[in-house]
């Protein structure tokens, strides 16, 4: 073990996953050799890649104990695929399988009984959920550590060869026969394939799964016949009310409206909200809310923005419609409005996973974004955030794109209620580090706001604009005022993941929660 | 030297190009390994992309003596990044260049004198025209033979790393200066890039060219940032005039519209004229008028197909845009038309040449074509066709997809007048073999229709449908009552080019006309 640029104490190999480098600072370590070559298969006039069942395609494709399936994670917590996969596998008797998902979901702790039976011995993936995310930190269940990986992160593994995949089952809501697939057309539509890009290129194998085969060709081509293997027709790979809701709402909660509020004033007062700026709006409870207010402000000061990136929204696809943004580069969509607009709009577009954050591609937009919109479990007095861990040190949520997007983004912006259930936001060290504290510049809590010292024009722009400012010291005694000093965690010395930086090394490591 | 599968001689290793295998029959040559693993560059928020010269590109890109360097040919004869390009490398005394454009056209004569200071000593390519085809063909002046590839053969060739790319010099008509690109919008708009997207995936340095920088995202992206790893705006890339017409008319000659008529006849007999038939017409003489008979045809008939492939007309995009056929998949935009209907059409959409007719690509659309219109300068009693080689034996075409479409699609049909100039069409052996006679099941000329013997069933169908057929020795000698037998050409043994098959064995080799 070895103490990295961030005081943590990660380990330099650990079995079956290789050596590690320590974290060194955002930029420093550079990509080394040449991508993972890909496999050649030629596809003869007389193949038939139409296979009956995903039993079917686990035999055509050689999958073999020992080696990694992936998924993509676009039918969030409405996926049907990967459980449906691991069951069969487990019926063919293959055992240790790495699973390599771009993220996990509650849903999948339908494969515990696959864990603990020795199916998957091995996991790495975004984030983890629900009773599977309890029981991988509270349990040795795993042979190996949980690797956590970045959006950005894992196109960069993957294209390295670092993550390599030997069979990709990759659900389409619309596919033909020779493997073309998109995400948008059908009843278990979803919107963006980006994720799965990425998979599809670089995987030994790609069986693409619908359950809504077209004729040729399926337009639009998210992922091209050039890449898939096999396709396989099923009832239904999701769940639709699990994949999406209408439109997602923008919060009610005073609380988040108000941090919302305060959080547009520090961007306005920024100097980064002028014509053509960039924006990722995020997810979390107050994000929505703050594009609600920019539009206001933007409507006002007749600014027009350039592209938004990262998931979207039906609040942000409307906010296209109308002129306030000139594109959107989408890697998620977050509710139907916005698969609707990913359908029709020809300026709301696909991005693959690396196209938006992968550091060592030629060009990612998570570098030339301007502001950043970002969520946090907590965050520590040097800035350090953590979106994976909660207060009590069990996985709850995802490394996503928080890394990637804070890396490069000109300002990047935490909104979070100062205290959430009984704990204080604000902390000494952060239970797990995602992103570290050189890459926020300013904290945004219902209780104050705190710009990172690194950052002084910030804090001076800020002061200007007579917003006022104080330190992060200050807001988490603030907070503490009204929790008391949290108690620390009961934990073992035992590593159930370890938390890759995007560019590989590692950044922390979680370990059991007892 | 050994003897191929179709009688000819080739060499098993040419210096500088190393081994080769002899053509073993369509299918015979499974591929081996894997792709190419491609160059990480990554680049950083400081980075900046945008250069302001070509000369500072070469600079940039790391360019030396002895690399290859490429090139898409889609401004056509309106191209004028080649010879730009190949000016500045040879002003900064870079010398042994492998030139390796996807085809080459009688404005890139200009290269001759860098051929003859030894500034290009390699040339790979799909075709090559006017003076330099002729000088390529009659002297001796590239230290080694130039290689013709298909346009599926070189993209395979790029993937699997034989045809290893150093810098790609891509010229686009709409970029950004993060190097996503496209070829519908600005005033040298040519259409598809499709060509381009081989080189742009694998090369290690990718120059994107402009004469349009839009602002970030230049929609649609056609080569995405990912791929790109600097952008030069230059006053122009490329002559429209050169680049293409308003529209490419029907031909209006009475001997093309009879074969034309002819060759309707045949698919409406063939079986495969029926509900959902994909199409390929080609751009010969006759093939648009074939596209036009087709139409009234499927007018009458009700029977509407389902994709057209390869280039694309305005005429087969009137087809579309009227419902006769449902998409058309395009790696190349022979008119204005075709581009305006590229830029607006959602179910006109480019695809890139392994998507196109890679054979050793996952799939590939011409491995699923129902009936292709090829063209021929000449054509053999064994059917082998020749679209390289002129009755002169001098070099005038390309080997293009003839080769890719003939090996996979259903219908493969020939069209040429009997007579051409003072030259029978139908010879004993055709000077150079781009597709072999086993892939070619029909021949319409004026003078009669000729079915390879090895296509009894079609011979069959056409019989019942009352059309009549001859022996294709029968319409040697009706050619040669009319021309007589033409004289042996004269030829040194001296190879000036070697000719491969898509899967990458030589098929030919074209030698030196005195």
């Amino acid at each position: 073990m070895v103490t990295n640029k961030v005081g943590r104490s990660v380990p330099l190999f650990v079995e079956n996953l290789g050596n590690f480098a320590p974290y060194a600072g955002v930029f420093v370590t550079a990509p080394t050799g040449r991508r993972h070559a890909t496999s050649i298969r030629r596809c003869l006039s007389t193949n038939n890649k139409l296979l009956p069942s995903i039993r079917e395609s686990i035999i055509a494709s050689g999958l073999k104990s020992g080696m990694t399936i992936s998924f993509h994670h676009g039918f969030r917590n409405g996926d049907m695929l990967v459980n449906m996969v691991v069951d069969e596998i487990a019926a063919l008797g293959i055992r240790d399988i790495t699973l390599a998902p771009s993220s996990l979901q509650s849903v999948h702790s339908a494969l515990i009984p696959h864990i603990r039976s020795g199916v998957i011995s091995a996991i790495t993936t975004s984030g983890l959920r629900g009773e599977l995310a309890e029981v991988l930190t509270r349990e040795m269940l795993l042979k190996y550590p949980v690797v956590i990986r970045s959006h950005g992160g894992r196109a960069r593994a993957i294209e390295s060869g670092e993550l390599k995949i030997d069979v990709a089952f990759l659900g389409a809501s619309a596919a033909d026969e020779y493997g073309n697939m998109n995400g948008v057309h059908g009843s278990t539509a979803f919107g963006s394939l980006g994720y799965a890009m990425v998979d599809a290129q670089f995987a030994d194998c790609v069986v693409a799964v619908t359950d809504n085969l077209v004729p040729y060709p399926a337009l639009p081509i998210s992922i091209p016949q050039t890449q898939v293997d096999y396709v396989v027709l099923v009832d239904r790979i999701g769940e639709p009310k699990g994949i999406m809701t209408g439109a997602t709402r923008i919060t009610r909660d005073p609380l988040e409206l108000y941090i919302a509020a305060q959080a547009t004033r520090v961007i306005e007062a920024s100097g980064y909200f002028k014509e053509g700026f960039s924006f990722q709006a995020g997810t979390g409870g107050s994000s929505l809310a703050v594009a609600k207010f920019l539009k206001e402000r933007m409507s006002e000061t007749g600014i027009r923005g350039g592209f938004c990136t990262g998931g979207s929204t039906g609040y942000v696809c409307e906010m296209l419609h109308e002129g306030y943004f000139s594109a959107i580069l989408d890697t998620q969509c977050f509710d139907l409005a916005a698969v609707e607009s990913l359908r029709t709009h020809p300026r709301h577009i696909e991005m693959s996973a690396s196209f938006y954050a992968n550091p060592h591609s030629k060009a990612c937009t998570a570098h030339i974004t301007d502001i950043m919109m970002l969520g946090a479990t907590e965050i520590d007095t040097a800035y350090n955030v953590n979106v994976l861990t909660g207060s009590d040190g069990v996985m709850m949520g995802a490394s996503g794109g928080h890394s990637d997007t804070a890396a490069g983004t000109k300002l990047r912006l935490v909104t979070a209620p100062l205290i959430r259930g009984r704990f204080p936001i604000v902390v000494d060290k952060v239970h797990t580090i995602i992103t570290p504290g050189e890459c926020i510049d300013v904290l945004v809590t219902e209780r104050g706001i705190a710009v990172n010292p690194s950052q002084p024009a910030l804090a001076k722009r800020l002061a200007q604009a007579g917003i006022e400012t104080v330190t992060i010291e200050e807001l988490q005694q603030r907070a503490e005022k009204l929790t008391g000093k949290p108690e620390p965690l009961l934990q073992s010395e035992d590593i159930v993941a370890l938390v890759e930086y995007r560019d590989g090394t590692l950044i922390d490591v979680v370990r059991r929660v007892l």
